[in-house]
């Protein structure tokens, strides 16, 4: 069998690592695949995707077609969520082969008696496989084929598109190739590519001056944030926190008397990773929050820190699990010379380690129970990579709706393989992207280049950890540009909540860190105040539901400017109907006006045909008609255009 | 162990289709091999290569390098020939960190007590594999670690080359990471890589006129294949012709009494693929002329090509071999609507294909015994892959000295997919590339993508197949810089003789192929005669053998010309002690200047410094100062320079 295979199966696309990795899609759409089949000789081959959802048995087939240069397409939708097989197989075709040649000795004015005899051995192969109906037909031509007498019309019968279709319903794959590995594709449910995400430290909810915030605070924030068009809120560590070492305001090394710590520092005598600090309320009151924002749209996503504090219970009942040292002190987290004296690392490197994944894994189960579906993974790329191919697979094989966010901000190649991983979702660099170059390039390569299969982009323009240089002058439009790409640019973005809409961004000198960190602290935020960016937050996530094309980040197209200074993109749905146009004044300080290219192709347009361009954000319409419009955006006003296409 | 392994492996360059196939070296060449290898977390890392030869037991190890971004580097040399492996291996040096980290820990001011004790913990594992004499320095190492008094010394000693010596001697590899895939060399010998072919038909070679020719006279062409410096010579099969079917002059469907047929309608009842021609002489014969061949520097390499004549042993030996139709009758070999009645192909999808490949291997075998070293393989892309997988695997196993050129002019994948599968050497579309653009792209194609790996370009003018175009004009000037370029692109080439020689160009109108063509027929050359192309490959050729930058082809570089008839290229040797710039004028019939653009930074010049630039063409020197230099080709006199780059 192996020496009678002939056609080879090669360069399949997408593939990540030779088909280790699974490819990433949204439940519902299409995989497409290309791969380079090709057979010695000269004779008719055939191709097709086999696949199936991993959890059933039965393989679906649909065809390949060639493109050019030997190259093959096909594709298939994956309909539901969860992890789905595929292989694509090739064979000769011998049956196609005898047609086509037919044909062309036929042209040829050569004699044909026994080609038609061998026409009816394929036949005599084909007629077993088909419907009885179909039976009788192919019966039929099969003694036309063998009748010398009727020559004429075996031959116009042998070439006609009957057998042609019987041909390519029943193919002869008794010796068939087989690309050498079985593809994987992860259908996640839609949040996995289109989420609106807001941060939040719940102890910093509560209403009343120097009170520790509680879930039930947490509950009176929905309204604000449904309001705003979030979906996803996200809430550092829950647990309870370390006394041991605990830091203080400003990351101090000791903590005074009242401080709370840093809620990263996981674990007290009260408990650790599937406990809930006290001050916050109970696991009732936890439940019952994340019951209260779902009415609201609102999905609560846990932070997934493996961590522990020197008070965690896992330092005495695993004590294996952590890295001792010649002392007989336990090893705290280091970045010589920096110190981390209220966290322990894991040492993945036990002997132990069986037992540490399964304990690891029973904590996600544990927040999954509870009706937690999105983890924020704390520092993933600080943990071993087979421990979360493991981990994310095992949670996902068991509940492929649940998402896990990489909180890697560390070396692209890092970034790219925890992506391969399966996480659902990753933090980016754009927070330090903000020149057009800079932006055009990263989004590129993000978006055009083979990460676009593995690696799904979560654009944040600050979090608890990173104040950028960009935003400490505490300009409005430098917020609301950054604010505005990050919603635009990617489908799935979010920002570190209070502190970004009130803009706020007093910085530790000369680092991008925020003074007076919240991650040492509570804060009392003024839950009802409002401003330009918390509705144009409003304005720009309502649009994002309106507007297929802002809801995935692939579709991305860079548009010309004649202006450094203004930024264009073009987004468009898959059907072509919902079409949008962003622009931004990348200058904060003063008005830019310029010429941008519009695609019109993409849209249907071709010169001096009038369409609509409606600004969403000011609900203002303009008529054009050109490739190259011009705009002028005044940072004092409004840096962004977020124009749909409309007809005139 | 699985859960403690940290490092990850990937992107390995130079890999072919996840490792399946080798990779091509020539015995004594580097072997350099990038991967990206990085862990989690801010350890240090190592990595290293273990490579062997596929027949020995024990693995070498080099070591890898960091280059930029979890890039490494490393290389080896594959010194004899044969396949070769090589894996990449990577860990975690805990050893290295500890180091790192204390130098760190030091420069902070911190207390590194423990550190000293921890380190201590490294040594004595060092200590184990140490040799005796190593053994006694670290012991008193480890004492003076953990010796509290003498901490200053102990620190000084820590950080200390000594220590650093021994931590990269002995690294624990007890938890390392493998690259999911050992990779494979082919390492061949010198001629594959540098060969001069010339093609003749033996039965031309009587001085008689109207006799067969004979062994006996090829032999006495030797001398003046040597003058010309061909090292290789390819004779067409040798086998008896089939009588049935036997094709005549300019490829008649009926042969008139007393022609000969085409070499390529293999047996008769006289024997089939082990036997040789009556005609032209004797196993003894055959077994002297290679002999000879050698006295005078130059190889027989043989046609291996499989297929039979109706009159083969084998369709009355082996009729499962075969593809019958049910009219009793056997197929022949057709595109239809063209048939070629005289040729069977062998039905490679056979259920009994296991024999037949060992017997295809045998005919390989039979004539190796004979002394034959290289096979120029007929049409292999219209066998199957997996059989020239095995048969070459097999080959080379037992006699990795012998040569496959794949004699495939056909669909730019099955080409590359050929050269994969193992064959030494490819013939090339070279034959219709023919302008500056055309040239400098397909030879960038070859020499600067993947396929400088696996596939070794073998450029002919022209062959018995193929009269291109491009040389039927019969211009002189053609026949020079056809044959110029292939021998200075390209380090293998050839053409097919006495035909090129005496620029023989008659064509069918309309086909690029031989009018009167010597497949179908023999002729009586006038092995005396000499012409200017004839005395120009003789200097080419000597060139080639004096100046080892010509021979190679991977290494060569395209210069700028301001005019689009004129193309320069560049090639240097591994040491960079020789450098050769050619020139030609493209143009046929005119004269062509223009100004070259010589890479003089690659021979350790910069402007204004004085070189000499020799034409070994016909001994003439210039000196040359400048990065631009104005030439002047005259294609009456001579349209090429092959510049030596000498000191003034």
């Amino acid at each position: 069998m192996q020496g009678q295979i002939r056609v080879t199966i090669e360069n399949l696309s997408p593939e990540l690592d030779g088909g280790r990795y699974s490819i990433k899609r949204i439940a519902g759409e299409r995989v497409t695949l290309e791969a380079d089949i090709f057979s010695d000789g000269h004779d008719e081959i055939n191709a097709r995707i086999a696949y199936k959802h991993a959890a059933l048995d039965a393989w679906n087939y649909t065809a390949m077609v060639p493109i050019q240069n030997d190259r093959w397409k096909g594709s298939f939708v994956v309909e539901t969520m969860g992890y789905w097989d595929f292989c694509i197989e090739a064979w000769v075709d011998h049956a196609m082969t005898w047609q086509h040649d037919l044909k062309k000795r036929v042209k040829g004015k050569q004699k044909v008696g026994v080609d038609l005899l061998i026409g009816a051995n394929h036949l005599e192969r084909i007629v077993k496989k088909a419907t009885k109906r179909e039976k009788v037909e192919i019966n039929k031509v099969i003694a036309l084929l063998r009748d010398e007498k009727k020559y004429e019309k075996a031959i116009e019968q042998a070439l006609g598109n009957e057998v042609t279709d019987w041909i390519k319903r029943y193919p002869d794959v008794s010796i068939c190739s087989h690309y050498p590995s079985e593809g994987k594709v992860f259908a996640d449910r839609k949040k996995a590519g289109f989420s609106t995400w807001y941060e939040l430290f719940p102890r910093s909810t509560s209403t009343e001056l120097g009170k520790h915030g509680t879930f039930k605070d947490v509950e009176k924030v929905f309204p604000r944030l449904e309001e705003m068009g979030i979906d996803v809120l996200y809430l550092p560590p829950i647990h309870p926190i370390g006394v041991s070492n605990r830091k203080g305001k400003n990351n101090a090394t000791v903590a005074k008397k009242g401080e709370y710590g840093s809620p990263w520092a996981i674990g007290s005598s009260e408990g650790g990773h599937k406990s809930i600090l006290k001050d916050l309320g109970t696991l009732e009151d936890f439940q019952s929050m994340v019951k209260k924002a779902a009415e609201h749209g609102i999905e609560i996503a846990l932070d997934y820190a493996l961590q522990c504090s020197p008070d965690h219970p896992y330092v005495k009942e695993h004590p294996q699990w952590f890295t001792w040292r010649p002392d007989g002190t336990v090893q705290y987290a280091e970045n010589p010379p920096k110190k981390y004296q209220d966290v322990l690392p894991i040492n993945f490197e036990t002997a132990d380690w069986k037992n540490l994944w399964i304990e690891l894994k029973s904590i996600a189960e544990f927040w999954i129970e509870q009706g937690v579906k999105i983890f924020r993974v704390d520092n993933p790329h600080t943990k071993p990579f087979p421990f979360w191919e493991w981990l994310i697979r095992e949670i996902k094989e068991e509940h492929p709706e649940v998402l896990f966010l990489a909180e890697a901000f560390t070396r692209p190649k890092v970034m790219q393989l925890l992506g391969k991983l399966g996480f659902s979702q990753s933090y980016t660099y754009y927070s330090w992207r903000n020149t057009k170059g800079e932006i055009t390039e990263y989004v590129n390569e993000l978006t055009q280049t083979e990460m676009r299969n593995y690696f799904r982009p979560n654009f944040w323009p600050n979090t608890p950890d990173i104040n950028p240089y960009m935003l400490q002058s505490g300009l409005e439009s430098q917020f609301i540009t950054r604010f505005f790409m990050a919603a635009t640019l990617s489908s799935n973005y979010g920002f570190y909540g209070p502190v970004y809409e009130m803009m706020v961004h007093d910085a530790i000198p000369g680092k991008e860190e925020y003074l007076n960190s919240e991650k040492y602290e509570a804060k009392w935020w003024d839950w009802e105040a409002t401003n330009k960016l918390k509705e144009l937050i409003a304005i720009v996530n309502e649009a994002r539901y309106e507007n297929e094309a802002l809801q995935q980040t692939n579709n991305i197209q860079f548009c010309e400017t004649n202006n450094e200074k203004l930024i264009a993109y073009f987004k468009q749905n898959d059907h072509g109907t919902n079409s949008l146009l962003m622009i931004v004044n990348l200058d904060p300080y003063y008005k830019q006006g310029g010429y941008v290219k519009v695609p019109m192709n993409l849209f249907g347009k071709s010169d001096y045909i009038a369409y609509v361009v409606h600004d969403l954000i000011n609900d203002t319409s303009y008529t054009w008609s050109r490739e190259w419009n011009f705009v002028e955006l005044d940072p004092y006003v409004m840096p962004c255009h977020l124009f749909r296409i409309e007809e005139v």
